[in-house]
């Protein structure tokens, strides 16, 4: 079946392999009248960029969008937005010694199960590198999202087991890590250099906040928020696990504790004294900030010595060269906003029509 | 938006209240000459039927599921299969205090900001009751499975913070709790023996395992296997986590660790070594056990006092009463074996397009 | 894959066989707070129902709609509606005989060639009964559209060649074919006296026309008004082509005909001095009326002696007995109402996100 | 919401304005080995090339496609297939003046009215060429329903009237109208000499048959083949009206001429004595020629003097230079067959789950 497709009223469908002519994306339902470029696009391209740090892989893709459709007089025209990134540093001799084996952690084995044979350049469809896409197209939702007041903010909240324990939301970008406690975004660094030196890798746990959502948004039972907010989060490739507001640490907890009490605010809203829930009650926005968090695997290319079997059948022993990223988690930052936002803004399109006294003023009837 | 419908070729639409006419659902896509009956199916239903312990609430419904349509000699047609269990057990006297107010941890208050008003009785369609539907469908859904040589089986793996550390699927219904280590069990039921007198409640975590399962489904980029199986699960009411494989553990572990090695069966197939995966690898099964585990949050409805506020926008001090589970664990785990099977089936048939020479095969050219 | 659920934001999945328990319906994504009950729908159900004329199957349905689900003190909550028919006349000895030949016109054969097997009782999911369901939707539907100033009007254009010349749709009720020109209705009334008495039966053509409806509704590309209109439409069972305004006839045109002149209204809109496009242009609504056609074959169930095979490949000749409309026009006038009301519905609600300011103005940013 | 996304399981998404950087397609959900090339689609691009013929726009445009991604080796991977076709041509000029009025018959108007404002050059997205992306697409479809032994093949039925009566399929590609009666084609040619000189326009209808088709494709009720077939269709800018088998005709005919009767073929296999159905009976192809007919309306685009109004709302009187085809018949023949393809293949793949039998089959269960 088609998988490269994303929503139901704002679609995105992705295409492009690691080691192809490029990566791109084209989004549908996206409302006219949005001012857009690709000045405005690039800097979210850049935060996923490789060679940005040391921690990243050296591999210099100038990773610049190119808009080839959909955009009139500056302008979004309501019509489908093309977007186009070329792969420009292609090392393709890195990779010819592993089409024949299944690199442990990749899904170079499930590919040959799927289809019978594998672009093996880079990983192809399955590379980190398909991401750029999602990225342009959450940049064009992330955009909307600010119109309509809504904010989308992603971070490092852990890496190799280092904790940000005091987040502050200013420092984001002031962290090689993307992780908004300085200090232990430094450890996190030393950790970072010790593991590359032992030719290994480590994990980590972004989080995200949405500020401004209005109450209301998401559908009961199958179409709940957070159940899309999962799904999205979950199709990002190393994501492992993902859990909203207290998520795991709620099972372990009691109702007394994790309710939140619910009080009035200055301005008469209803507001939550807590917020255990994460911003969704019963699959629907409360009115808080959204919370998320999402379980990042270690990075599954290393140097390190690793058993494997080849096409052949035989079992063999390998490490895996080339350039590869020794955490994932500070690119993937980026690519978790992405989602996020895709995921808000399309059940926020959805929502529209839950009322029929808001839909009659809409057509003014 | 519909909220109410699941699935893609094999798809399910759900309708019904708390305290409405009955519960029910329509599966459609179901193929034609699968084996299916009402005694079939009544055993699913059984497993989440309230009042089968005293740790479940004691309202007493039968829940005998009424097939309408889609069987014909005992054998599914091929067209939508309506179900239906009617509602026998109303005692709305229980609820008609709580419709001015907002019960915390509920979804009072944002179908109240959704639709501007709400059916406030027993919760109506935000009820757990709305789980009959999708069991009822997920019935169908594990009966096909098994002709396929697919198994799924889900139970408690945490209630409380107490842990089921030797499971034995084997041990499933012995435990009042479905919860497969006798001894973890007994410690879990003293627990909640406690917490009822204290008026409070607990949550807990669901482990699920897919048996059997051929390597190669799922599809890639968004519509990955494990993207789709978190969507299905966190859209059950109390789920605020799920996780795949070694989830969030995974975040703290290293390349080296994480990876699983490939190596070769004794009947030629490729297998792994360990399966920190969880049975997927980039987002396709790969042979291996499937394996995701749920966080369920403690049952909202407590009878202790908690803050909220009314329709009229005073803060008020609540005690809810009624019928109420001290957990919602145990009745949940048919829920997450449901929408689990309804998942997986889905994605099995969404997959039989991935190769050409399969689909040649199958047409006979 | 499952074909019995229609629409993409207002949700429709209808189940339910000729001789089973029943026809139903859930409808899903009805915005809150639409005033609806039986009465409200039952009307539309006895437009459809049989045994009003002697032009119809003289089986007696009561066609009673049940509303199970989804309205709470007189209004729509936002939930699924679900809804269902009870079947009452059930004479399966009339339709024992053809379980084993394929029925020429019939879908028999085409369903054991998908199925395998079939529910052989009066035409099982094949029936023109299955149109129940679609007509309780469409109630819904078009009660929603008259909130918003939308109406859907459909009527019997042309019988057995004799064509309504001098419509006026207030009489539409006062034919008993549905046929707003009563002397046209008349002369077809005569045709199908004879036909009935030749064991034969007649086609024809229904036209629908939607007033009310603002410019700028149905999608650019694939989504367009008119190819929804047309999916929908041919969906009904004895529908074999459709047209949009001009139709067939704009092929035999000239562009100096055939296109429409703009003008200005006198209330400051543009206007169309004619209406050759039907309300349609480049898929979107252009503020004049909707106009479409449908073109209905005979009702193949004939008394008349007929050759087919039968389930052992032997060829026979066979007069299908029972009770059969002579023409099935004036039954499926309904139908094609409530299959236009619900895709301009769905239009409707999908086109609210094509303007950012429009989007931004309904949630108030 | 989203237009220009077209399929359930095989998907296609286009993109691009007449008078952007180019037009391009993607496509998801191809199965993988499909031998695929540039110079496997080109031949389907050159048959809707303009500046052909006399009687298509003298639009110099070459329409080399560029295949982006999902081709590895020669044959597609499985993952999402883009395809571009630059923009090469582009005489702006020539539309500058169309950007204050609303061209009769043409989207200016509502394009206006449903999203504010429209890319003015060419008609932006609802121009003609918007149809590139389709063709690239089709030929993927048609390339694999070849290897299905499935064939789609449409022509030019119909021109300004004048009926292509003894159809020799084997004579498409002699006529410069693609019409295989090359005595009418002749005809038609000197119509069209002499409207070009009238400066009017003409309209057609263009005849598709598929055959090879297997019986048992097609879903019940809303998803029925011809259904589909429908929307697929109707979906192409200038398509007024879709009919199948004997449409229209069949609205004034008797079922005692309408019914196919069924026979024995000399392999055993069903067959139907006459093909009044069109190759469908209830929605699912009969294993007969499917055949279906499309009315195009007359080139909007017309140096005559026309009647409109401009966005100041001034009525005005214009004359439509430029380049423009005096029939859209010829260049929408490759395009109604894609459109077909896409549908067919679609269908195809999602009918492989009706049978239980099958399924299990395929899975080796």
């Amino acid at each position: 079946m088609a998988g490269s497709i994303f929503g139901k009223q704002f679609m995105v469908s992705t295409w492009g392999e690691s080691h192809g002519k490029g990566i791109g994306v084209v989004v549908d339902g996206c409302p006219a009248g949005l001012r857009l470029s690709e000045e405005i696009i690039q800097p979210y391209m850049d935060r996923r960029k490789p060679g940005q740090t040391r921690y990243a892989t050296p591999r210099k893709e100038s990773d610049r969008v190119e808009i080839l459709s959909g955009v009139f007089e500056g302008r979004t025209t309501g019509t489908p937005i093309s977007m186009m990134v070329h792969n420009t540093s292609q090392r393709s001799a890195d990779y010819s010694e592993i089409m024949n084996y299944y690199r442990p952690g990749h899904a170079d084995f499930t590919f040959d199960s799927k289809y019978g044979f594998r672009d093996y350049r880079g990983g192809g469809r399955s590379s980190g590198r398909e991401t750029a896409g999602r990225v342009a197209a959450g940049a064009v939702a992330a955009e909307i999202l600010k119109e309509l007041g809504v904010k989308v903010q992603a971070y490092s909240k852990e890496i190799g087991g280092i904790r940000a324990e005091h987040i502050d939301l200013d420092k984001i970008m002031e962290s090689p890590l993307y992780m908004p406690d300085l200090e232990a975004s430094e450890r996190a660094e030393l950790l970072l250099e010790q593991k590359i030196k032992e030719q290994d890798s480590v994990g980590g746990i972004i989080e995200c906040v949405v500020k401004g959502m209005p109450a209301g948004v998401g559908e009961t039972v199958f179409e709940k928020l957070d159940a899309n907010l999962a799904k999205a989060v979950m199709s990002i490739g190393a994501v492992k696990g993902v859990e909203i507001g207290d998520g795991f640490l709620a099972a372990a907890s009691f109702g007394s504790q994790n309710n939140d009490a619910f009080c009035m605010g200055e301005d008469g809203r209803v507001l939550k004294k807590t917020n255990h829930s994460g911003g969704i009650l019963g699959g629907i926005s409360d009115g808080s900030d959204i919370i998320l968090r999402a379980a990042i695997k270690p990075t599954p290319s290393i140097a390190h010595s690793q058993q494997t079997v080849n096409r052949s059948g035989e079992e063999i022993s390998v490490e895996i060269k080339g350039r590869h990223d020794p955490v994932i988690v500070p690119r993937a930052v980026v690519v978790v906003e992405a989602m996020v936002s895709l995921t808000v803004l399309d059940m926020l399109f959805l929502s529209m029509t839950s009322e029929l006294d808001r839909v009659k003023r809409f057509f003014g009837a």
